[in-house]
């Protein structure tokens, strides 16, 4: 294994912080708040580009655009998103509408381009604000920009960025570089794993070869956004996108001694941005980090965690900050992944609760006290293989049943 | 098809409505709140059984020891219900008091017995209150007994009990007799297909053959128990009895003519009483009944309607009285299922909202004015095939949450 490489964070950093980034972050009315509502950020020059996309089976027209604008080629230069509404489940005046912002984005600030929508579901898109908008923005690209990752926002209750500089080492003829790796997020309903309402974009100088960049992007998305769930619902329109710097000579590779430096950047920004999303949770009061180990395999281990995770009666008793944690493993037992010869032993907060099949005699008030913190973690031992999954997950509370039955989103 | 036979309700049916049924519903003390706890219910002979039990990969030492005993002959005279406690994740002490409980009804009572047990998880059963309990239970069979009903609830808020007559046609000799089917039931949280904390038994006079009787409750349970969900976790103890008449020279078998009537009956009551479940759902104000149809199959439609009675989001909505068929629609598409070639249409109350991939221009105050009703109906048709399916939801409310998280249950 590599050792872990220095990671120097960044004070308020965020996607610009990566060389050759400008963005705006403007208001065009589509949110009726007034907030920012269209963010357009652009490279300097084309920049190799990979996606991952809701796997929701009703996917919003951006998603449709955007796999096949990716397929087509991975490259980007410019990049919209539109906050406020979705133009999801808008059929086809919904799929002409999202062509003309990708046509006008390049029009105007030039492209490729990929557009990204978010918001409330099937509302025709008020194209009579938008494609103004869109001129505004392209005349407005500056460095830094604060606005342009709150213009990305919804329920989100506050702006999700930040950055830091690894140094690669040096290779093939390159000296040793210290390199950014920069982003910002969006999300705070809707959240569960293969996605969730949640956009996020991440930017690095360090230039990589597309295919190289594609494998970083998946293997960081499962160690990050994948890992989280608010309200166990995917929305239509996720979409994580990661952007390399500018194409050379001497382009990081699949095998590339510099791309282990570069995969522990980009993976810290997408955790960090990922725990922002879940800390910024709707309603959220508590947080619980549920680690599955000792499952048949990866895929089972991650069932399991999800089961718990989405429980509404595992999320009730986390609000409470009841350690009920026979909920937790009724939960687990419920995923649809076979648990016999299992020999289950749970941990709440360092404390082993739960062993052999039947309650250990542990110290009530302490386990009590522990789980009544803001965060609290929680471990399944399943004693089946080597299967281990990870999911953070916000409880569920009156404030989150508020926010989502009187306001439509 | 056979025509559907009258079915004659009776006032206050129960369990104990059916010819040879006795029962008794005492209070043992597990139930710190002073409720009956304890419920013993007995026929005169020995009956056919048949059972369904939870789906859940570590269910309690009483569904272990049911399992055992159906398949070693499916047959019961008494069962026990105590409520309180679920003896749920308690080890091998868990088992030897489940154990020690049938061996106290057989003494006591009588054999062959099943005992099930309902509440909290996690926590030992106090034996030195159920077993004085069950030698009371036994002195104290009657009919009516109202009490019976009660002692099987937990956190419901009323009895859960109906009973019916139907006439079943002449057969091989026999004349056209009148029987009855009564039962009862509990569950108002951890509802879910497969199941949830519910437990429900139901007797009939009529003679049916074993297997016959475990293939009609089987498609009876498909049709009612498994058609509702409160909150999407399914318990460690659920289970559902079918009890027979008393064994005679012409029973009922697979093809018999007599079977569709009594099928009536069965799937009515079971209906029923799964209706008073949803209906008591934990902080419920209102009601969804969805229907998935034209799925590609029903295991799809299944998958389908499910992934939409458990979104939170659909629920918070339902709670606010809010249309919100965007939310229903991404629900559905979120479910795993391949929805390639899928033309959905979505109807609200009757209104047709979204059709060919978009939104109609229905009447939306009329939408809004019959969404807003105790009860709503969603039908969904995907256009892929024949593949339907049918659920009853609760939504999901400030008030769910409370009851759920400041209550350990």
């Amino acid at each position: 294994m590599d050792p872990t490489p220095h990671l120097e964070w960044l004070a308020d950093g965020d996607l610009l912080s990566v060389p050759g980034w400008r963005g705006a972050g403007i208001r065009t009315g589509v949110k009726e708040s007034g907030a920012p509502d269209l963010a357009l950020f652009q490279a300097d020059s084309p920049r190799p580009a990979a996606a991952v996309f809701t796997r929701n089976e009703l996917p919003a027209a951006c998603v449709l655009l955007g796999r096949e604008a990716m397929a087509r080629r991975p490259e980007l230069r410019t990049l919209c998103v539109n906050s406020g509404n979705a133009n999801a489940m808008t059929g086809a005046q919904g799929r002409a509408d999202a062509e003309r912002i990708v046509e006008l984005v390049e029009r105007h600030a030039g492209g490729p381009a990929l557009a990204v929508s978010t918001g409330i579901i099937g509302v025709p898109l008020p194209m009579g604000l938008v494609e103004p908008g869109i001129e505004e923005a392209a005349r407005s690209l500056t460095a830094p920009c604060p606005q342009l990752a709150d213009a990305i926002l919804t329920t989100d209750t506050c702006r999700k960025t930040c950055a830091v500089e690894v140094e690669l080492p040096a290779h093939g003829g390159q000296p040793a570089r210290v390199v950014r790796v920069g982003g910002m997020a969006k999300g705070s309903g809707m959240i569960h794993p293969n996605m969730a309402t949640m956009l996020a974009f991440v930017a690095t100088d360090a230039p990589v070869e597309a295919g190289a960049l594609d494998g970083l992007l998946r293997r960081a998305t499962d160690a990050s956004f994948h890992e989280i769930s608010v309200d166990g619902d995917t929305s239509t329109n996720d979409t994580v996108v990661l952007l390399g710097g500018p194409s050379g000579a001497q382009d990081i590779t699949g095998g590339d001694p510099r791309l282990p430096a570069l995969e522990a950047a980009v993976t810290a920004v997408m955790q960090r941005l990922a725990r922002a999303i879940v800390l910024d949770g709707e309603g959220r009061t508590r947080l619980m980090e549920l680690r599955v180990t000792g499952a048949a395999d990866t895929a089972s281990a991650r069932r399991v965690a999800e089961s718990v995770a989405r429980s509404s009666l595992v999320k009730t008793a986390l609000a409470g900050g009841d350690p009920n944690w026979g909920r937790i493993l009724a939960a687990a037992a419920n995923a649809g992944v076979p648990l016999q010869g299992a020999a289950p032993s749970l941990e709440i907060c360092g404390h082993r609760v739960f062993e052999d099949g039947a309650p250990t005699s542990y110290d009530r008030p302490a386990v009590d006290a522990a789980f009544s913190a803001e965060e609290v973690q929680v471990v399944l031992h399943l004693g089946l293989g080597h299967g281990a999954a990870r999911r953070w997950t916000t409880d569920l509370t009156a404030e989150y049943v508020r926010l989502n039955a009187e306001y439509t989103t």
